[in-house]
């Protein structure tokens, strides 16, 4: 029992760390410039923007690939991932509050790509907190009337999808426009996707993707969550000069701004989960990805899988054993208890406690961050046993669960997955595994 | 579109029948003494006892294929659910809530059992709702202690296996004991399964199946729950004095009483959901069954098909469109609002928010009793334009869901499940479609 224990713990580590070295920033970018190496060499000069919390190794990736080649370059990412050391510009500014220095590398920005030239290719790479870190505000507001605006946003029930409607009409850097500004040049943008759906217009506010949306879909969410008259003067009074036509509108799907540009998705939740299935059937699992985005609340998801590995089990379907089921996204947790833990800690004593004493199930949860939530781990690994080795210990699964203290239960057990922060956020990696029936 | 809408809705009815259909109280009873031919052929005489809420079918279904050879039989079945015109003794009583009626005719079974030969064959068809109408309190016990102590026990956090685990050691029928009853005589149990994991000891308290729960163990659940001193004296003596070896043990695994004794699982929500992948299959979709035992929060679990129907729409897995995920078990609603709805037209709305506007994805959501909560409707079908489709008539999806009146919403649609009670309960059946993009 404890090898088949120990066996599945160490493939379950092996198949995390194949998905997240999956969507290596630096792998990632290497790979797609490989694939590029036509519109490379046909460039006269190459401009390089990172822009992100993967910035840094996203354009290190670039220089390594064609140092020679590159003749402007700057990454512009959060407090605390830039490094001294690198051999081109990395300017650090503030997320997930703006400030005036990513104001500041944003104009430095758009005046870098305007110098570019028709025979020219700009380079974007963009990950994760793009958003934040070029918020340059348009004329006539500050930083602060956008972080005003944008706080009432997030306190009404406004959804991200009309958040983001506003919050493209306020600033000049996002929704399309540094697409504009790099025109005539080529453009081509590698993205690293933090969000579900990996929609290029939503990653980083799709600084060179169509904006579907306009100004009045900004006023009628102004307009929706009652806040016209909280919002400060200047706000309104931008949209609605952008709503009349005083105010350019983001460039539109369709728009010749796009001619000359490619948004690739080069990694994602959905590159890692797939990576995560290949491990799986490389180690001789029949392995399925149920889905890349799933959200809710983490105990029910918990139930959920649980409810399925429990199928596989007893009648070899959807998967017959052994089996791996795979997902991805993001849960939340609703807080009740005054313990230490993350939100995959949580779902993997959840599915502990659901798949209790069912021999032959196990589960790995983790951020693909290596930060689960407050805590030092990654997330935690499970066992049909979990729940009754702790009892031995004098744990009770159900008081650990209630009081939010699942970083301790599997500290206490040695389960947690300790990896470091990995430095790439494609949301959670969820691995369930079933083996055939076993003796004992 | 509209003809793509109307199919997928006609091909969802009749998968849905087909489901139903394949549990059918007769038709399963039937096709199993088919099987059975040569156990009834060497039986001297063929006593059958009906209980439960599909007690008429069963045994109206036994005396069609082999009348002749009955020469006791007895239907025990749930008020309303008899037929005056039967050709063979029906009696109605108490369900939920136990009344004499059922324990006057428990132990006129029990009578009728204990009366039957070693070459004799004693044919059980049970179906859910057996626990209540067979229970008859062991000696000293009346049937307000039996009430009494059920209802502190589900008023506490008990789970179900804890409060079978007391209620089979203060009645005399259920746990293995009518097997005992009927020994030496043969005994063939039939068996209709309304419970997650068609544990037979636990269908309708499990009279012919092996019980691994003990006096003591349900003298702790007591303690558990602090309710030594609530429940009335002779309860706790009883079990005491079981505890104490004065009053027999149910029938333990391995115990002889079960060596004459034969089980079967005739129908259960696996085979209801199989039918439903196997119909999908025929009508071309690529199928699977997700899970037999969904439980939990409806909102939430509707997410989470929508999450996996989503990850087919995008990427083509875990199936490739056309597809139909197939998924059962129960959930609860927690209701708020004042509106009319059942958990499956719950899950219907909050579905069809989830997926409003994904083009090609549908779903049908019907409790297999063609009872949704209480309404009259099975449940709903849902589009990925019924959102749409309901502004247009004034509707918004959002209150309505919030009101919980999910029923009303559906029946303005035209999208409600009407089918009428069907008398078989394998809980919740539900079908989402995905199809191949669709042009418009």
């Amino acid at each position: 029992m404890n090898d088949l224990r120990r066996r599945i713990k160490e493939q379950a580590l092996d198949i995390f760390r194949n998905s997240v070295a999956s969507v290596d920033p630096k792998a990632v970018v290497r790979h797609a410039l490989s694939e590029l190496a036509d519109e490379i060499g046909k460039s006269a000069r190459i401009c390089v923007v990172g822009i992100g919390k993967a910035a840094l190794p996203m354009v290190e990736a670039a220089r390594e690939t064609m140092a020679d080649r590159i003749t402007d370059c700057i990454a512009l990412t959060k407090y605390g991932h830039g490094n001294k050391a690198a051999r081109f510009e990395v300017i650090e500014a503030g997320h997930p509050i703006p400030d005036e220095n990513g104001a500041a590398a944003t104009e430095r920005i758009i005046d870098m790509v305007k110098a570019t030239a028709p025979e020219d290719l700009v380079l974007v790479l963009l990950s994760g907190g793009g958003s934040a870190l070029t918020s340059l505000p348009a004329e006539g507001l500050t930083l602060a009337d956008l972080a005003h605006t944008n706080r009432l946003l997030i306190d009404s029930s406004a959804d991200i999808r009309q958040i983001n409607t506003v919050r493209k009409h306020l600033s000049v850097f996002s929704g399309g426009r540094l697409a504009q500004y790099a025109r005539p040049a080529r453009l081509v943008s590698l993205i690293l996707s933090d969000v579900v759906g990996d929609d290029v217009s939503a990653i980083a506010s799709g600084p060179t993707a169509p904006d579907t949306t306009t100004f009045a879909d900004a006023l009628d969410v102004l307009n929706t969550y009652g806040l016209t008259k909280r919002v400060v003067p200047p706000v309104l009074q931008h949209l609605a000069a952008g709503a009349e036509g005083r105010v350019p509108e983001t460039p539109k799907p369709g728009d010749p701004v796009f001619e000359g540009v490619t948004n690739i998705v080069v990694a994602s939740a959905a590159t890692a989960l797939v990576a995560a299935q290949q491990r799986a059937v490389d180690l001789g699992f029949s392995a399925f990805v149920l889905s890349s985005s799933f959200a809710g609340d983490t105990h029910e998801l918990a139930r959920f899988h649980a409810a399925i590995a429990r199928e596989v089990r007893r009648y070899g379907r959807p998967l017959a054993p052994p089996a791996c089921l795979i997902s991805g996204g993001e849960t939340t947790v609703t807080v009740t208890g005054s313990g230490k833990g993350g939100r995959n800690t949580e779902f993997a004593l959840a599915f502990a406690r659901e798949t209790d004493g069912i021999r032959g199930i196990f589960g790995l949860f983790c951020g693909s961050d290596g930060t689960d939530g407050p805590t030092d781990a990654a997330g935690a690994f499970t066992a049909f046993d979990t729940v009754a080795l702790a009892r031995e210990k004098g744990l009770d699964a159900r008081d650990y669960l209630k009081n939010n203290d699942s970083y301790t239960f599997f500290h206490a057990l040695g389960d947690l997955v300790v990896t470091g922060p990995t430095r790439i956020n494609v949301m959670d990696i969820r691995l369930v595994f079933i083996t055939p029936e076993v003796a004992g």
